[in-house]
């Protein structure tokens, strides 16, 4: 049991220190809309994760200057980090450079090192007013490097601006996430047996009460036509883990059910 | 060309009715973590335009009671309506219905006719107090009905409260969804055509410029290797939305593309 349970363990192991937190802003009216089903969120919550970033909040805002403003200030001081997601392309509905440039107070200047990188990427006949455009950026932003198609993303203070195309924002944050400035990671392990989350859920509590360090999430499911449920142990301490993990293990022997280890690495 | 843009209007005709808004607010450390894939948001969004109410933006909140009564408290002000899903089950991180109750300063009560409905679905050893949990609801409160496990929502004031099972989530939406009061739609249509966003970015702000009722949204896409993209015109009016998907096709025609009309309903 406990070695199967020990290759479920998802980041590295958990030191002292602090916590640091993250608000994930995703920007396009094409969300709210549903048209677009987002996916970024899963994928910055889980990279965020393994540099010690928590990702404790997401907004989904539209194509509107002032709502993205007023989050933008609302939550850089709420959050250790606020990273944002579409909205930086060439077309008049990428507003967010502009209004993270507004947000600081700070005017949207052509960044030179950006425009160059621009007209690597286009011929001079390619390169138009619109295509420049993606090379503004607030005034003393750092720029973030876009490996697929040059035109990049900035950071300024604690806000990290990206594109909303899934396969460039990976690559950007890919390559960006080593100069992120993390905490202690979550840990997680996954627990899930065929029994109900209402056959369960006050030994479960008693268990939760046992281990307040650790958050234990139940989410059920059906597979092959059976109710189950699967247990999510989180902590940032390793010890509070093993211990919050293996109670939930007991708890569900107990009841009488087979425990699924899940081997994959859990969130 | 008007009788296939004709079809795509994804909604009846827009009346006068004044703009109606919502706020979904996605409870639950799950999505957090990137775990698990929302695919409430698109669903509610769609839903909730086609009765006239548009979802102008969303939360994605932890399982921590001070933080969902803060996005409750802010959220109900500011929008017609406030969805929440994900948080009324039986178990102890189901803490959703505790943090409404708390967020308008009414006990949380057992409610008779939710109690009435469990005892139909569980056997009188199955319906422990876990389950009995998910008849509680903030005093006043209108019960929400599930057709496919019984356990009901519930709606006080502009506030709905959701379960996050997907599936749950949509029959319970589409019983009550004639019980909401909608304003006018937002109308859309999809126009598609093999060229770059940058190839078009400053005739498209000129179409923009040209129609200020309507709001064109401007989405890149990867087909068969091929760049293309995808400008969905929305707006309340129909004859505005006439007037800007024609200009935006011509536009698209004078850049020599050919235009691909979107038949699906669009968003």
């Amino acid at each position: 049991m406990t070695d199967r349970v020990e290759a479920t363990l998802s980041t590295a192991e958990a030191g002292s220190r602090p916590r640091v937190t993250a608000c994930v802003l995703i920007i396009g009216n094409e969300i709210l809309s549903g048209r677009t089903q987002d996916v970024n969120l899963s994928y910055l919550a889980e990279t965020l994760n393994a540099c010690g970033i928590q990702v404790t909040e997401a907004r989904v805002l539209p194509d509107d200057a002032a709502v993205i403003i007023d989050a933008i200030r609302t939550c850089r001081s709420g959050f250790n980090y606020v990273v944002t997601t579409g909205g930086i392309g060439p077309t008049h509905d990428d507003i967010t450079s502009a209004a993270v440039a507004a947000a600081f107070g700070r005017p949207l200047v052509r960044d030179a090192e950006a425009a160059r990188r621009l007209k690597e990427q286009y011929s001079p006949d390619q390169l138009n007013a619109a295509r420049l455009k993606m090379a503004d950026v607030p005034e003393g932003a750092e720029l973030i490097d876009n490996p697929v198609s040059r035109a990049p993303g900035f950071r300024i203070e604690n806000v990290i601006v990206l594109p909303g195309v899934p396969r460039i924002l990976q690559a950007m944050v890919d390559g960006y996430r080593h100069q992120l400035q993390g905490g202690t990671p979550m840990l997680a392990r996954t627990l899930s047996a065929f029994l109900t989350e209402g056959a369960i859920a006050s030994e479960l509590a008693r268990v939760q009460a046992d281990h307040v360090d650790a958050e234990i999430g139940s989410y059920p499911f059906v597979r092959d036509s059976r109710l189950g449920v699967c247990l999510v142990v989180r902590c940032t301490d390793r010890d509070a883990l093993d211990a919050a993990t293996t109670a939930v293990c007991s708890m569900l022997s107990d009841l009488g059910a087979d425990v699924i280890v899940d081997e994959a690495p859990t969130r």
